[in-house]
This record gives C-alpha cells, sequence and structure tokens, in this order.
C-alpha cells in the first residue's frame, strides 16, 4: 500500500507537470528525481511519462540518467521526438547527450543527426571535435554579442528580441565585438543599465577601458585551469575565443558547479585507485576491471613486501613476536604517509602548493612527522614491552616506528612533487607507491634491527 | 640576479597597480600571488607595498593570506586603515576577517569593531551568530531589492543610484518584496529588460507568479543542502529568509565555487585523517596534533590486529612461510574495501546514493568484490604455489583472499551507510574502521585455516 501511495504521489507530481492547473513549475532536476524514483517503483508508468514530456525539458531529464535507464528511454521513444528533444536543447548539452546515445546505439545517433538542420548538426560535430580536457567541450555557443558600433538601445531591443523567442538564458552579461568581430569587451547588464541609452558601445568603453576589458579563455585551454580561474577571479561567465580571437562561445557558472564536484571526485578516486568514469557507468563487471588493475598492482607490490619479510624467515622462526609486531610498524608508517600525501595531492590541485613553495610543505610534512614519530616511537615502545616484557624487542620498535614515519612524511611529500615533476597527476598511483614503500622498508628496517641486536 | 629581477617584476606590477598609468587592472588575486611571492623574497618591500595599498582592495588581500602572514601584516597596518578597510568589504568577507584577527589578537579585533558605525558593527555581530554549518554564514547582507508595487523605471533608478555609489556588485537578480517586505519574487536583469517599464511588479508577476516564484533558502538551512541546490538548479543567487520570511541576505556563485571546493576537501581530509582547519593554519605543531589523534586509533587498532597474529604464535614458530604471506591477505583486502568505501563515500555526499536506492550500490559492490576475489584468489594461490610449492598453504591463502575481498566489499559499503543512520559523517574515521576489520579478519581467517588444515 506504501508503494501505491508514492506511486500517486509521483503520477500526481508529473500530471501537475503536464498540465499546470496547479501552477507547479518543476525544475528538470526534480522531474529527473521523479523518474529515477518511478523507474523502480512502476516501470510501465515510467514509459508512460516519458514518452508524454514536453521536448523543452525531456533532453535535460535524459542527460542526468544512467546508462541503463537511457537505453531504455530510448527504446521508448521514437526518433521524431528525440530529433525534436535535441534541437530545444543547448549546444553542449546536446553534444553530451548524442555522444551518450552514440555510445549505446550508433545507427540511432546517425538517425538522430540526420533529422537536424546543417546548422545544429554542424554545431554538433564542431563541439565533439574538442578533447575531453579542452575548455571548448564545456561551452555552449548559445550567447549574446552586440557590435561596439550599436547603441545600447539598439542592443536592449535585440536582446527583448532574442528573449521573447526564448533561445537564450542566463544572459548576465553582453559580449561586444569591434570591427572584425573580434572580442573587445565584456558588459555586465547591470553596468549596461547605468550607460547612456543613446551611446554607442565604443564610446562608452573608451571611457574606461580596463574596466570592461574581457576576461576570455581559449578555446583549447585547459579546462581545469578556466574553472580555477572562475574560482579565483569570481566569475559568473567567461567568453571563449578561437585561434583566431573570434568569440566562438561560453562557459557559464552552472558547467563551473559541476567541473569543481567532479575534480575532486576524479581525485578522490584515483587517490583510492578507482576510475571515475568506469564507477559512472555502474555496470558491475566494467567496474570490477578497472578497478582489478590497481589490485593487481597492489598484489604485485604485497608480494614484494613479503619477500623482504621472507628474507628473515629463520629470524621469525627462533622470535614470533616480530612477526606478530611487524604489521604494526607498516600499518602505522602507511597511516602517516598516506596523511602527509593527501594534503599534498589536494593542496597541488587547488593551486596552493606549486613549484615557487613547495619547500615550504615540505620542511612542514618533515617536521610533523619527526615530531609525530617521536612520540608514537615512545608509545609503541612502551605498548610492546607490556606486552612482551623484552627490552631489546621494544626498542627496535621504538627505532623502526620513528625511522618509518619520517620516510613516509619524507614520501608522502616527495612522490606528489615528483610525479607532477614528470608531468603525470599526482594522485594517481601514489598512494600504492607510498604502501609498497612504508611496507617494504618498514617489514626491512624492524627485522633488519632484530636480527642484528636481538640475538 | 635571477631574484633581483623577480623582485622588480613584482615592484613594476605593484607600482602599475598603484599609479594606474598603464591601466592594469589587477584583481586582488593577481596582487594576493604578488604579495606572497614578495613576502618570501623581500619582507621590507612586502611591507612597503602592504601599507600603500587602498583600503577598497586591501581587505580582500588580506583574507588570502595565511595566518603568519596576515599577523605581520596587522603589525605594520595602522588602525585607522584597518577600521578603513573592513568598511569597504561586503559585509560577508568583513565577517569573516574580523574573525581571523580575533583569533590573532582580540584587542586590535575589538579596536577595529568600536571604530565602525553602529550599522557596521551590528551587522558583523548578526552575521557572526551563524554556526558554521547554516546558510546564514555564508550570505551577505548587500543585494538589491524592489517593492512589487513600484515600477520597473523606477526601480531602475533606484539600480542605477546604487551602482554608481559602487556600493554593490553582481546584481543579476533584483528581490521582489511584498506589502510586508517579505520575498514575493525574484526577476533576472535579463527577464526585467523585457517588461513595460511603466508597469509595476505586481501587475507584471500575476500574469506568470510562477516563473518569477523565488528560490529562496532559510538562513539556518544546512550550507551543505544550499550548495547542492546551486548545482541542481544551475542558480547563480539565491536569496536567504530568516525565520519571519524576510529578506536578509544573499549567497552569490563565487561562494559556491568555494564551498564546492571546500566540502570536497574536507571529505578528502576526513578519509585520511587530517583535519582541514588545522591543515589550513599551517603550525607544524598543530597539524602533528591533530593528526596524531588519528595515528593514536590507528596504533590501537594496529595493536589489536597484532593480538590476532599473537593468538598463532606458534603455527608461525613451526611454518614461517605464515608470517610471509599474511601482510598480503591484509593489504589486499584493505586495498579493495577502501575502493568500495571511497565510492560510497563520495556518492553519498554527492547525493547519488540516499535511502532510497543504496540497496543498488550494496549490491553492485557485494558482486564487483566477489568477481575479483575469485580472480585474485586465483591469481594469489598460483602465486603462492609457484613461491612456496606446497599445495595446502596456496589453497588456504586463495581461500583467505576471497573471504578477504567479500568481507572488504561488504564492509567497504556497510561501514558508511550505519556511520550515516548513526547521523555521524560517513567520511570520518570509516577507513580506519575498515582497515582494521580487514586486517583483523584477513590474519584470523588465513592463520586460523592454515592452523586447521596444514598441520
Amino acid at each position: 500500500m506504501q508503494k501505491e501511495k508514492e506511486i500517486q504521489q509521483l503520477v500526481d507530481s508529473l500530471e501537475g507537470y503536464l498540465h499546470q492547473k496547479v501552477k507547479v513549475d518543476l525544475h528538470y532536476s526534480d522531474l529527473s528525481k521523479i523518474f529515477k524514483r518511478m523507474r523502480r517503483l512502476d516501470e510501465e508508468r515510467f514509459s508512460e511519462y516519458i514518452k508524454r514530456m514536453p521536448t523543452h525539458i525531456l533532453g535535460d531529464i535524459l542527460e542526468t540518467f544512467n546508462e541503463r535507464m537511457l537505453k531504455e528511454s530510448l527504446q521508448i521513444l521514437s526518433l521524431k521526438k528525440m530529433i525534436g528533444t535535441i534541437k530545444k536543447m543547448d549546444s553542449d548539452d546536446a553534444t553530451d547527450l548524442m555522444q551518450d546515445i552514440e555510445e549505446l546505439d550508433e545507427e540511432l545517433a546517425a538517425s538522430i543527426l540526420a533529422g537536424l538542420d546543417n546548422k545544429e548538426q554542424e554545431e554538433i560535430q564542431r563541439l565533439k571535435g574538442y578533447e575531453e580536457d579542452e575548455a571548448g567541450a564545456y561551452m555552449q555557443i548559445e550567447f549574446f554579442a552586440a557590435n561596439h558600433n550599436e547603441t545600447v538601445r539598439q542592443t536592449i531591443e535585440n536582446l527583448r528580441k532574442l528573449k521573447y523567442s526564448e533561445e537564450l538564458e542566463n544572459v548576465s552579461s553582453v559580449f561586444i565585438l569591434g570591427d572584425y568581430n573580434n572580442l573587445v569587451a565584456t558588459v555586465q547588464l547591470e553596468d549596461m543599465l547605468l550607460f547612456d541609452f543613446d551611446k554607442s558601445f565604443k564610446e562608452i568603453i573608451s571611457k574606461r577601458p580596463e574596466k570592461y576589458k574581457p576576461r576570455y579563455v581559449n578555446d583549447k585551454e585547459d579546462i581545469e585551469k578556466v574553472v580555477m580561474d572562475f574560482k579565483e577571479y569570481d566569475l559568473q561567465v567567461v567568453p571563449v575565443i578561437d585561434s583566431d580571437n573570434y568569440l566562438v562561445g561560453r562557459i557559464t557558472a552552472d558547467d563551473i558547479y559541476d567541473l569543481l564536484q567532479e575534480m575532486a571526485t576524479e581525485q578522490i578516486y584515483n587517490m583510492a585507485g578507482v576510475d571515475e568514469e568506469a564507477e559512472g557507468e555502474k555496470r558491475a563487471i566494467d567496474i570490477s576491471r578497472k578497478r582489478g588493475k590497481w589490485q593487481f598492482l597492489n598484489m604485485c607490490t604485497a608480494f614484494f613486501s613479503a619477500s623482504v619479510i621472507a628474507r628473515y624467515q629463520t629470524t621469525i622462526e627462533m622470535l614470533p613476536a616480530l612477526a606478530v609486531l611487524m604489521p604494526i610498524v607498516a600499518s602505522m608508517g602507511g597511516n602517516t604517509g598516506n596523511q602527509a600525501l593527501t594534503v599534498m595531492v589536494r593542496q597541488m590541485a587547488m593551486g596552493d602548493v606549486d613549484d615557487t613553495n613547495w619547500d615550504q610543505s615540505f620542511f612542514r610534512e618533515i617536521i610533523v612527522a619527526i615530531l609525530n614519530g617521536l612520540i608514537f616511537a615512545t608509545l609503541v615502545g612502551l605498548g610492546s614491552y607490556v606486552w612482551f616484557k623484552n627490552t631489546k624487542i621494544s626498542l627496535v620498535m621504538s627505532f623502526a616506528i620513528f625511522m618509518n614515519f619520517t620516510i613516509a612524511g619524507l614520501c608522502g611529500t616527495l612522490i606528489p612533487l615528483l610525479l607532477k615533476k614528470m608531468k603525470t597527476d599526482p594522485a594517481v598511483g601514489s598512494s600504492i607507491l607510498l604502501t609498497m614503500i612504508t611496507d617494504a622498508l618498514g617489514f626491512l628496517i624492524f627485522l633488519g634491527l632484530a636480527n642484528l641486536f636481538i640475538f
């Protein structure tokens, strides 16, 4: 009964949206949530309402679906409806959705593309041409520009017409073009309201050119750099120009929210040996394969660390207490190293640590490692003594802990710096490399010292 | 010489900014970078230029400094200059800076506060009253509102006046207030340009109330929820109301960029057992202490895992190969569990996994764990056989790996879900709990099985 009641609520919301009798203006995010829930509760109704969604919002909803739900929806929807939907979408979103469709069903994607007019086809092809890490791949080609010879009044009139046709949203700024269609200024709407409406932009801008100097990005620029610029310069929108200085699109705040979160997720996943794209797809077999790669690497390093222990088999045979204590050295070293590594990788990603100031972080980490190394060497030494009542064992334990803390702090700091120097992502593989070092050296120092001093 | 040259470049930029001869309109972010670099190269010049920075930008620069640089700057700057600086800042930034100053020098903070006029004092006190996780703590009280009985023309005139006084930036929307000063609508500037300037907002809005229905947040609302709303609904700005429905401030996109990054950093740090705030302060002793807490917990769990091994000392004495292989079981289990845990924690933070759909993730993780458990049980079994030429050891090893993979997948998924159910942050402490389980159970299963079947 509970289920029936929930379905009825979802149906009511959807009917309310479709008929607008009760004036519910649902956002595509709300509709997406309703459809995701409906898909789990009542597949038939899911199909029914997906078919009834109007084209102007259907694309945004489909974009939020995972692979499986998108596939199902494509089987339900007619080609005509899909063509209408793509036509209604912003260029960047349309391109994303087309790429998702292409991955699922190349033939269908080709049919949809064929149903678009030449201009739309050309736009999607152009956006698809950008690499995943280029700013161009995230821009939308819908924007509002004015020639610098236009008067403010003319421009407002043009904006009105455009807005009435409902083809453009989020026009917080007007991009001003020069004689050769080159970008010469960005004017915020709030500033434009202050202008004398009868003057041309050229006249107005020439008085304070530095104020309206556009902060633009190049379409081939690294998108991560663009995201950092938004954050650093508190931007709301940025124009994108191509190599000929020609205005080709814009990137808006909502893209940056998604990118900031995605970048952080990628970093978190990379450090844990997880692939962000595979996880997004949510097919267990793909996830297994991707994660398996890192597990394989971890297996190799674990065997390597084991080979270090193997050298001391006879020592352990004589004193099995060593086998009991050695994982403590490895575990605590790994933990300490991971703290330093995490802080370094994150601060490098945020631009807080770079070539000019890495030495500060380096020395700070060394001090932290030595301080805590001393404290925990004492604690662990005492703990071992209470347990095994053997001064030599507890001294060796203390020294091994101190050494491994220092090494862990050193490596946790240096590994990401070195990876960066080698032009690879400091988040990828660094924690496995670190664990290998703290494990293998932890065992080596502890067992090696025990071998030397206890017998 | 290289150093002298760099200093000269920094000096040139600063002089260029101060005199505006060369029309350099540097952003506070640029100036902050210049000062941070200068501080390392030439402390005297750093002091000289900090003193010469105009008040309207000095506050934004000071806010980007770390504790030590802020402390130095406060010693250089006069009280009068500091009062002037705080006066020029947006309310939210002024409050943040005042709180930073208070932590360093309570007396100075009190003197600055005393130098502000009553309204400014009251504003800062009010903003300081919010908890760190409340939306109110991140809002600015500078915004632009209009009464719904005003005509559009009047409102534009008011906006002009306000903009000329340079007291307000980033006015992308006008908040419309009703008869009791309650928030009734939000109108974007781009929409306002379409209106008949001689009509009142009331008339215009009444025709399409659902279009201008404001998406507001309450000042006591959880800020993380607000950030998620910005992301989900592609917002640029959101009005903040208090419990009496009275408009008290607004939150803008640039706050969201910072918050999104901070939330991700906090999660990354929490998972690694690192305190975000302590790391920000950058004093080695504070960092040591905060990290030490987690290292202490890790020490306890490591001793616990060691106690599991201790039960099998005689078994190890008879067959030291077990001591060689046992860390492989623990390490690979830990690695696998950490992958599952990381994905769960992150997807829960992003709102992708919640009460309604956690079972999907749960089953997916179990399948992944079993699949890879089977694969790596085989690989590790083969590897152990090649190494020790002992069928029993390699069978026990295989089985232990498979078991530990499954347990790791299960715990990696369940721990964050249970922590969430217990209303605590799934990122905090979960990885130490997980490691304890995969270590202790890994040793127990491997050594226990060996004890049962090998001898």
